[in-house]
């Protein structure tokens, strides 16, 4: 196997691929980052059985064949070459593989690529296509509300529902719920599953084209696949089955307030800073006429509290969260304004943001005396 | 006690008093920042007995008064506050302090002022005057030389001897040596310190000053003192006496390399890429005619060559250092060039930098099997 291709576009797969690197000391051949050379493309793949990830190249390939390189060692070599190109080629008696870049050389031993778990490619029972932009927008919105506890495992991936023309993905960790949909313009079929919340935030941070690119999607019952421009990702999928979270969106509400989502940020984040390390992070609101009071109390700190303006509609409400399902939220808010709808200080508060009834977020207060 | 000062400021004077905290928990008091009005002047500080440090800024004292305040909480609420001034005001009851800040409102809860143990000025038997970027070089191009373990205290320090008309730093880890002087137009007299890295460390991170300032120094055989701009630390020495490096500094040398010093040390640190995880990071040097070649080697993972030109005068050198010694030497040359002096594979190396004969550095080499 010997081939030569672009330091930059190397660089910027291995960092790619790297994402799927299992930490796992059990199994060694998942520390490393399978290279497989094919016709004049170099493909790279790394997967942890949970997520794979496969990224193509373009390289001269000088003979076809196949190596296992340590990801970590083999990711730092190559960002650190200081040449335009690189020249790899595999040793095969010594099971080494010579890098090279201008006046660089680095040997580096060859895993045996014949024990790595090749990415198949699959395709699933649902297929569609999606614009990157949107994609992105689904995962940002949701899936930051999934549980990180391992301990009831569908919490901690974000259900995606296809319905005819309408995909709608939601996340919950039992405390809140943040649902987004899109609709097309066509059936696409139907299908639930629950993708796993690290394999979507992997996806989130390596959509980066500058100009909307097409998703190919394709997924069975406990596997996912997306592909676009040179990058292939395969995820299994959470099994169970997910409750209705519908239920516990508040159909009604007494109180809606229109909020400027910046001014909201800034004073939350301030006040959180005394919320923080009480025992449940509690932050208290008080929604009254024009205006929205927030408060926080740490006996072994202090206290904080801050007024902002607001339009509330409907009587006032004492009512207190974890400061972190708040600042979540607005951090994620795109539009200049949001509206909070409530009815008692026991009853969950439903966000939506202005100009967009695709997105909706559900936060449960905390209780607490006031 | 009630003062009224820019926000701004206050910042960034608890930055700089921060840094004296202590992150012991024996004693609560010294977690917090002492701040006391005079005059026009609010004065803020912190100490963990090693180290303190005094800033002074303008404020707009309605009455005097003296505080202790957790210094996390401070420093996160002062950075996050909206406006342009704060206003901070003593409720001496409740022992609690008001900072207000546009509608920002925070109280916390105020230690014990009379326990904080207030930095006394003090006046030693050597004082002198010298420019900040001169001290800042003293420091930048020796204490990075300092020994990091505290089996032998002496070497967590750095040497200063100021006699007659010069000054000199010195630091070592019995492995290397890193020596810096500078000339005054006249004597400033006779002494000879160890000052513990952590505050020359501090020290360089805070004088950054645009236009060249002058900062006094004092100095006993216990205690150092450094006064510029708003600032006064204040550090604790080290006791015990330093050994006499000049007798580890070789005075002559067959082999002589003029180096680029960039070009070197963008190869080491590639090269030294496969070296880090082996036991002695060791890195291998030949000097040979025109050139330096440049290898390491880890049987767990590979090896890593690279050749760079030179201009190399006498005999050829088969040499090996701890690839951190060569790292480090080579990021604090400014100049273009450098210059490597050599005897045989088991005596040390000295350094100097292109144009500056009041800069000295050695290096010991390690002992390998070829």
């Amino acid at each position: 196997m010997q081939f030569s291709c672009s330091r930059k576009d190397l660089a910027n797969a291995l960092q790619i691929v790297s994402k799927a690197i299992s930490s796992k000391q059990q199994m060694p051949i998942l520390s490393g980052i399978y290279l497989k050379t094919e016709n004049n493309t170099l493909e790279l793949q790394a997967t942890d059985y949970e997520l794979g990830l496969i990224v193509k190249i373009q390289a001269e390939i000088e003979s076809q064949g196949q190596i296992v390189l340590s990801g970590r060692y083999l990711q730092e070599v190559v960002r650190k070459l200081p040449g335009e190109f690189v020249n790899v080629t595999l040793n095969h008696e010594a099971n080494i593989v010579h890098i090279q870049s201008d006046q660089a050389n680095f040997t580096l031993l060859s895993m045996n690529a014949s024990e790595f778990p090749v990415i198949p490619y699959f395709e699933g029972n649902l297929t569609f296509t999606i614009k990157d932009d949107i994609l992105r927008n689904l995962i940002r919105k949701t899936t930051f509300a999934c549980a990180t506890d391992e301990s009831r495992p569908i919490f901690t991936g974000c259900y995606m529902e296809v319905n005819d023309t309408i995909v709608t993905m939601a996340a919950t960790n039992m405390h809140r719920l943040a649902v987004k949909n899109t609709t097309f313009g066509s059936s696409i079929g139907n299908i639930k599953i629950i993708i796993p919340s690290k394999a979507l935030n992997e996806l989130q941070h390596i959509m980066t084209s500058e100009i909307p690119t097409d998703v190919h999607i394709t997924c069975s019952h406990n596997k996912i696949s997306f592909s676009f421009d040179n990058i292939y990702m395969t995820s299994r999928l959470i099994e169970g089955s997910f409750p209705d979270y519908n239920r516990v969106i508040p159909r009604d509400f007494a109180t809606k307030v229109e909020i400027n989502t910046q001014e909201l940020s800034a004073a939350v984040d301030r006040v959180s800073l005394i919320s923080r390390s009480n025992e449940y992070n509690v932050i208290r609101f008080l929604f009254t006429e024009g205006q929205i009071h927030i408060s926080s109390n740490n006996p072994d700190i202090g206290n904080a509290e801050e007024t902002v303006s607001a339009t509330v509609e409907g009587p006032e409400v004492n009512i207190a969260f974890n400061s972190k399902y708040i600042t979540d939220i607005l951090k994620i808010i795109d539009a200049e304004t949001c509206f909070f709808y409530l009815n008692q200080s026991l009853n969950p508060m439903s966000v939506r943001e202005t100009g967009d009834d695709t997105f909706l977020y559900v936060a449960t207060p905390v209780r607490t005396a006031h």
